[in-house]
């Protein structure tokens, strides 16, 4: 069965798209830790991160540091996070967390509110200076 | 001034390390979040992750995989983490943090007690393992 991250790579759940080549996608978490917090995926389906073979891998995170570029310059936190746990969704999945505060770091599973428009409007932010 | 991962590197301050190539260094984490969490820097001093130059940051990552490899054969979590945030010491480094149980994810911060024979075993363990 395809996992959740496949069916939004493929439109059939609805998403905010940040970016996408031909093997990664990248879209806001509908559950953001902050402001901004993104997901980015390697379309291929492998559950595991570090059994991802190293092609793939490496383009995983090379394509995150380009949404992580672009995050730093549309939402000026002081720097953006990464972290994988991926014990929820058997997708390799890289979360992008901005982080704007000192002090407390980052914890997955505690999500703040943010307004449908609001997201949207982020997501087409990012994507634009991405493309620029 | 150097980073105290710079010195550790240098050899000026112990470490139980884990792995060393050209231009990457790996040691136990003083303040473990889990049973042998493992920090993987670059040498080269640069403060922010995304900072990194490409050749650097994709090197450091492919590192990161293999110790992470190693780790998953020596110390059987459930798999390993790994995060990035960068807040505390000036100089950019990859968090390996084996999960051994499932539900609440990991949290930088919130460390266990393990005393240095423990530490050195299993930095010696993971060693061994990366040179078969």
């Amino acid at each position: 069965m395809a996992s959740i991250f496949s069916k939004i790579i493929a439109g059939e759940i609805p998403c905010h798209k940040v970016a996408e080549s031909s093997n990664y996608f990248a879209f806001l978490d509908i559950r953001p830790v902050s402001k901004g917090h993104t997901l980015v995926v390697p379309k291929n389906e492998v559950d595991y991160v570090f059994d991802l073979d190293n092609h793939t891998y490496l383009g995983l995170m090379e394509f995150a540091k380009k949404v992580a570029k672009a995050m730093d310059q549309v939402l000026k936190p002081i720097r953006v996070g990464m972290t994988v746990e991926g014990l929820e969704v058997p997708h390799a999945h890289v979360h992008l967390i901005p982080m704007y505060a000192e002090g407390g770091p980052f914890r997955l599973g505690r999500s703040i509110e943010l307004k449908s428009d609001e997201m949207r409007h982020i997501a087409e932010h990012i994507a634009k200076h991405l493309h620029q």
